[in-house]
């Protein structure tokens, strides 16, 4: 019998996703699951969206290929109709459509630094950073955050102590996922003065750009002045409209390298997914009044959550300026058995709660009390989740304190 | 100014896709192109298909992710209404839905061999292929066959011969994207007691299943027996339901190794597109009369493409016998020279041609005198096209006889 490759047995399975099976067990036995593991929002699409797909399944007759770099409506509405607005100055040409925002940072990534090389991230990241870090042998070096200091940025000496000559980028998620951190403009500027005196790409992953819960507006990478050839953006519209399974996204950039190599790995994979272009299309004429909505529902879903977590005895959560993500600490030996422990073994009233444990967003392992929590459901589910949180943790065996 | 990975530069831009933007000029300069260079049919894509994508932007309010591996009435749909009709007996757990074909062929080919190991091929093969081992460091290794002896599959010894210690597979398109090839039931069990014998994985890219011009029922790897554990199946329904765009492919194997590794890489791109997804749900109940009338359409334009090439002086193009490629031997120096001059200097009535050169789907770099054409335009449009190409060659400059 052929074995598989060594490369495939020792990908990691997903923190986020691997709970999968216990969870649809515990729903299977009639256990109501309330899913705080995944960013995947509950809230309605912008109905031009939905919409502008049916219309095109009505004028179409079949559904064809695009050019690699996506539809050229689709790349100039975002220019003109989205960027434009969030002050993001930008070309047709400097613009590729990517399949959502996986296959952004995974192309930004590779573009940057080849196998052997190394990428600065701010930790806790983005876990599927590492995924593709390790499929394309690219070492991810962390820059420590501490949840105890709001998981703000340390001076940029904490960057230059992990550079070594083999950095060849900065990847940064703003707002952060998992943390909900929001990089200040000072911040934005410090990073940016690290990527051009060592001559790094800077990779910012802007893809809950929409959720900033602060007076002040998003930054953005794309604005800081003399980076032009630095920044490598990543975006997508699956949290933007609610659209995340239409699995549209992109990367821009001012240097014409970046998007010239990033549209031979497109061309590979010949195109985007053609409807979900088109329900981005429709998606782009979304009136500020959704946004404006969305952001309030999440404002109120944040503070219920915040509440609720730091009224638990022994758990610490910092409030989150932006994504719809809090990470907080609880008084557990280990957040991955805790997860797995609600889903196989705790009941309040026939319910509990899946979590993902912080774990993998970390590139620290000794950092094990820590969940992130996705505050995607409305209200009184959250207020539900949060009331199975508190009885979970009398009576989780593995509690510290 | 920070510079591109080496790996990025080094990466070859695609040989199907490269041509588009003289090709564009062209258009954009009033010149009527004739689209022979990419696989991209003109053919309506099942109402039911179209239908089910409408219906589900009616029932959801919003898109959401689905599970990694696929939605399950999808997986449940293809083993059931799909597969069954096929003669191919799938458990829904053996089934992982992919980004389209290429997602599917780069996960087994991922699966199958680590960085620094072997595939063999046999060339012409799809130049993707190619793509996807470079990004992944794999060799492939070519076994030649001869568009003078209409590209059938030289005896087994000549895989015996290019097997080393580091080969993990074999990989065959079948029928074969660009030859038209269509390995009979005795090749495929000659190779595989060729990959029994030696250990190796069978990857069966059978996207174009549909599109077989024999009496004989097209015969699927998946049922050679004793190869359950070797065997993976790369399919798509881009072109058996003329849904390119949508991106919906799957692998498939009995080999639950196979299917649980494949499964880590899909997890770190989340899902497949969703809304392709309900597309290809739909499409299942595409009625049997469909596939016939296509069939017959294709041989009608295969027919009238092989016969007007075949009375060009100089020219030699065998019959194939599935999908709806052609690969003819034109008497020119250099297929990439031939195919740019049509389109930035040939005109016919203010018509071109667009075709693909055949050197980037040989390992073998010294054929350079094939080109690979898509019949995928009506009858009239071919007829039209292939006098183009006829005149065109009257007056080549680099014409060799």
């Amino acid at each position: 019998m052929p074995q598989i490759s060594k490369k495939s047995s020792a990908l990691p399975a997903s923190a986020i996703r691997k709970l999968a099976p216990v969870s649809e067990a515990a729903e299977a036995a009639g256990v109501k699951v309330y899913h705080l593991n995944v960013g995947a929002p509950d809230i309605k699409s912008p109905e031009c969206a939905l919409e502008a797909v049916k219309a095109a399944c009505d004028r179409l007759d079949h559904i064809s290929y695009s050019n690699s770099a996506g539809l050229m409506p689709l790349r100039k509405g975002l220019v003109e109709k989205y960027y434009k607005k969030c002050g993001i100055e930008l070309d047709v040409s400097e613009i590729l459509i990517d399949v959502a925002g996986s296959e952004a940072f995974a192309l930004a990534m590779q573009v940057a630094a080849d196998p052997g090389e190394e990428i600065i991230v701010v930790e806790p990241f983005y876990t599927n950073y590492n995924t593709y870090a390790i499929l394309n042998d690219i070492k991810l070096v962390a820059v420590h955050t501490n949840i105890r200091n709001n998981f703000d940025i340390p001076g940029i000496e904490e960057f230059e102590k992990v550079l070594t000559p083999k950095t060849r980028a900065v990847l940064i998620s703003n707002p952060c996922n998992p943390s909900g951190k929001l990089f200040s403009k000072e911040e934005m500027i410090q990073l940016g003065q690290f990527c051009l005196k060592h001559d790094l790409f800077l990779i910012s992953d802007e893809v809950y750009r929409e959720f900033c819960y602060t007076e002040e507006p998003h930054f953005s990478a794309m604005n800081l002045k003399g980076l032009e050839q630095h920044v490598i953006l990543v975006d997508s519209v699956s949290k933007r409209y609610n659209l995340c399974g239409v699995r549209i996204g992109c990367i821009a950039s001012h240097n014409k390298d970046v998007i010239a190599a990033a549209l031979k790995y497109a061309q590979s994979r010949l195109c985007p997914p053609v409807l979900g272009q088109y329900a981005t299309i429709g998606a782009l004429d979304t009136p500020d009044s959704y946004f404006a909505e969305v952001r309030e529902e999440y404002i109120r879903r944040r503070d219920v959550t915040i509440k609720a977590l730091n009224e638990i005895p022994g758990v610490f959560a910092p409030t989150p300026l932006g994504a719809f993500y809090a990470v907080a600490e609880l008084p557990i030996d280990d957040a991955g058995e805790f997860a797995k422990w609600l889903l196989t073994d705790f009941r309040y009233n026939n319910e509990t709660v899946q979590l993902t444990p912080a774990t993998a967003f970390y590139a620290d392992k000794t950092i094990k009390n820590q969940v992130r929590i996705a505050y995607v459901l409305e209200v009184p589910e959250l207020e539900k989740a949060m009331k199975c949180i508190a009885e979970a943790l009398k009576v989780y065996p593995g509690r510290t304190n």
